[in-house]
C-alpha cells in the first residue's frame, strides 16, 4: 500500500507562490519546489500536476490574495475617488517599506511569459480586464458624484491607472526612496 | 594549432541580445546560445565569457541601441516638451504596430533579476538615473521656455515619466489596441 501523503495544500501553495514570485517560472527548478514544499516529486505531480500546472495554480492563488488585499486597501466606506487614492497609497507604502523587492507577481509573469505562452497571456489579459473594470466602475461613480470631472474618459483613465500600477511596481524594484515613490503617486493621481 | 574562429562579434551580440530579450536570462540555455550564434560553447566562452557575462554584454548592447533610438525619436530640432511627447508617441507606435511582443529588455531584466543579482540591480539603477536625468533636463528647459508650468517639480515629473514608460511597456505586452495605448499616453502626458 503506498504511503499516504498528508500535507496542507494551502500552505504548500503559499510557499510555492512566494518562490515563483521571487525567482520566476524559468528560474525555479523542480528541486527548488521539492525543497520549499517538503514534498517529493511524485507527491507534487500527484497533487498539483507538473511544474507548469503548479505555476498556474500559484498565479491564481496570488490573484485571489491580491483581490483580498485590494478590498482591504480600498475599503468600502470611502468615496470612489478616495478608494483609488487609497490603493495607490498602499502600493507606495509597500514599496517604501521594502516589501516590494520581488515586485508584482503579475507584472513579473507578464514580462517573463506573456510573449511565449498563450494560456498565460490570456490569463493576464483577463486579470487586466478585472482591474480596469474595477477602476472604470469607480471612475464612473466618482464622475456621477462630482469627484471627477464628467468630461474625463473613464476607459482611458482606467487603462492609465492599470499601466501606472505596473510602472510603479517595476520602478519600485529599483527605487524605494519615499520622496521618489510618493512623488510618482502624486503625479499619477493628479490626472484624476 | 587550434582552428581560428572567425565571426562578426557585433552580429553575434545582436542575435544573442534578441534571444535574451525574448526568453529572459533563466529561459535561455547555453544550447540556445550555441544555436543562435552558430558558435560552439568553447568559442562563446573564449570570446564572451560565461552565460552571465554574455547577458551583461547584451544588456549594454541593448542600452546603446536604445540611446540611439531615443535620440532619433526625440530629435534635436524639437522643443523640450515636444521631445518628451515624441518619445511617448514613438513607444506607443511600437506597441500598436506589434513590435512590442517582447516588451522592454530593461523592464524584463528588472522583474527577473533586480531582486537577486546586485550587479544587475546596480546597472539598472544607473540606467534609470540616465533616463530620469534626461527627462529632468528637458523638463527644466521646458519650464524656462514657458512650455511647462514653472511650479511643476522636475524631479517628481522625471521619476513619473520613467515609471510611466515601464508601465506602458508592460501593459503593451497585453494590449496593443490603438485607442487603449494612445489613451494611456494622452493621460500620461496630460500631467506635463
Amino acid at each position: 500500500m503506498p504511503k499516504s501523503v498528508l500535507f496542507n495544500e494551502s500552505d504548500v501553495l503559499r510557499k510555492v507562490t512566494q518562490l515563483f514570485w521571487s525567482k520566476g517560472y524559468n528560474g525555479t527548478s523542480m528541486q527548488d519546489l521539492v525543497d520549499i514544499s517538503g514534498l517529493n516529486r511524485s507527491s507534487i505531480y500527484n497533487s498539483f500536476g507538473d511544474k507548469f500546472n503548479l505555476y498556474e495554480k500559484s498565479l491564481k492563488y496570488y490573484q485571489q490574495l491580491q483581490q483580498e488585499k485590494l478590498t482591504q486597501y480600498m475599503g468600502s466606506n470611502k468615496s470612489p475617488r478616495r478608494q483609488i487614492v487609497a490603493l495607490f497609497e498602499a502600493v507606495a507604502e509597500e514599496i517604501i517599506n521594502q516589501n516590494n523587492a520581488n515586485g508584482c507577481f503579475m507584472s513579473n509573469c507578464t514580462t517573463e511569459l506573456a510573449n511565449s505562452n498563450p494560456r498565460i497571456h490570456d490569463f493576464l489579459v483577463s486579470n487586466k480586464k478585472t482591474m480596469t473594470d474595477l477602476f472604470k466602475g469607480l471612475i464612473l461613480q466618482a464622475r456621477r458624484e462630482g469627484e471627477i470631472d464628467v468630461r474625463k474618459d473613464a476607459d482611458e483613465l482606467a487603462s492609465y491607472l492599470f499601466s501606472s500600477i505596473q510602472g510603479l511596481r517595476v520602478t519600485g524594484m529599483l527605487d524605494d526612496k519615499k520622496s521618489d515613490i510618493q512623488g510618482i503617486v502624486k503625479q499619477v493621481l493628479s490626472v484624476l
